[in-house]
């Protein structure tokens, strides 16, 4: 079966959250002392933590993420470690290795800030001519492990969206797949009537 | 890749919950027109539609679903055709082939009535002998197509949780992978601070 590593964020009480969103609740609505089970009711934007987005996000397209094609949430994965880059050029990464139908990864290391104020504010930014190579490639996901490629008014997410390629954001444990070559990726969202999903993120090593 | 089976529901307003647990709600809290972003908010109880037990579902043992490793949640799976039994009993199907950690599914047919009134009180149930085998070969996880492999007082569901073994619950699409001897299963929970985790369940074809 392969070994499998998480790239996902935990779901819990305190989890950061875009300002723009309302927080999340998580709570147990029922309990074993007084219900004799245990039931957990979650409260939360599709848009917080580890989560994938199509087009709809953005366009009024009226995409449904439950209506896709589940093949277009798994493949192969390719990763390219930029830490430390504030802007990500076209100079920063081998892009010519890139394949139709990856699932492209950039390592920004932004996740060890997930927990602080700036996790939302100071993020890693790509450069067009970089989103313009992942569409002249026709990638499948873009993944990052930082909020956003880009920040308001988001032409590079509107871009991506626009070429069919999804975004999967807020990554994690990417330092754990940058030196391995050949891995594939499942990114598969809840079967959800949005324009998003939280996701379990994970790559398997082959 | 091989290709893929999706064996989940919708999750979507109207979606049928269990009458012990408060009704789900599926709202966009920020819209394209307004806010220039569209963003859909959840609530719901992690046991409805397609979703994961854990142990701390029926038993106060404080297991966190985020905590339990990944590679329990995915592997071979097995299918047997048990459409048309009310009670599943041990000679209704070919026991001898499960393995230890095999994900061992039954397709009762109940999930064709998850829209209708009886979805959740006229399932059909295991016998003893059933679950006692499941133990003894130490599978993986019990897939159903059905709300639980028990009624009250769940002693079954209580059994298979003090053997580790998961229970995934309301599964469909079951009948398009009847006659299909090699597959694994990717049921990989939310990684989520709770007793159970709404899931994507899919079916890899080899």
């Amino acid at each position: 079966m392969g070994r499998f590593i998480d790239l996902s964020h935990k779901i819990e009480n305190g989890m950061p959250v875009h300002s723009f969103d309302n927080k999340m609740n998580l709570y147990l609505d029922k309990n074993i002392k007084t219900h004799k089970y245990n039931n957990s009711r979650l409260e939360i934007g599709m848009h917080a933590g580890t989560h994938i987005d199509i087009s709809s996000h953005l366009i009024d397209d009226n995409k449904i993420i439950a209506e896709i094609d589940i093949n277009n949430f798994t493949g192969p994965g390719k990763i390219f470690d930029v830490r430390g880059k504030r802007t990500i050029k076209r100079c920063d990464f081998n892009g010519e290795i890139i394949c139709n139908n990856d699932i492209t990864i950039f390592c920004t290391g932004h996740s060890s800030c997930y927990y602080q104020e700036n996790y939302f504010t100071q993020y890693p930014v790509f450069e067009t001519e970089v989103i313009d190579l992942l569409i002249e490639k026709k990638i499948k996901i873009l993944g990052i492990d930082s909020p956003s490629p880009d920040k308001f008014p988001y032409e590079e997410h509107i871009k991506l969206f626009k070429n069919d390629i999804l975004i999967l954001e807020n990554l994690t444990n990417l330092e754990k797949i940058l030196n391995i070559k050949e891995f594939d990726i499942f990114a598969f969202p809840l079967k959800i009537h949005a324009e998003a999903s939280l996701v379990r993120a994970i790559a398997k090593i082959n």
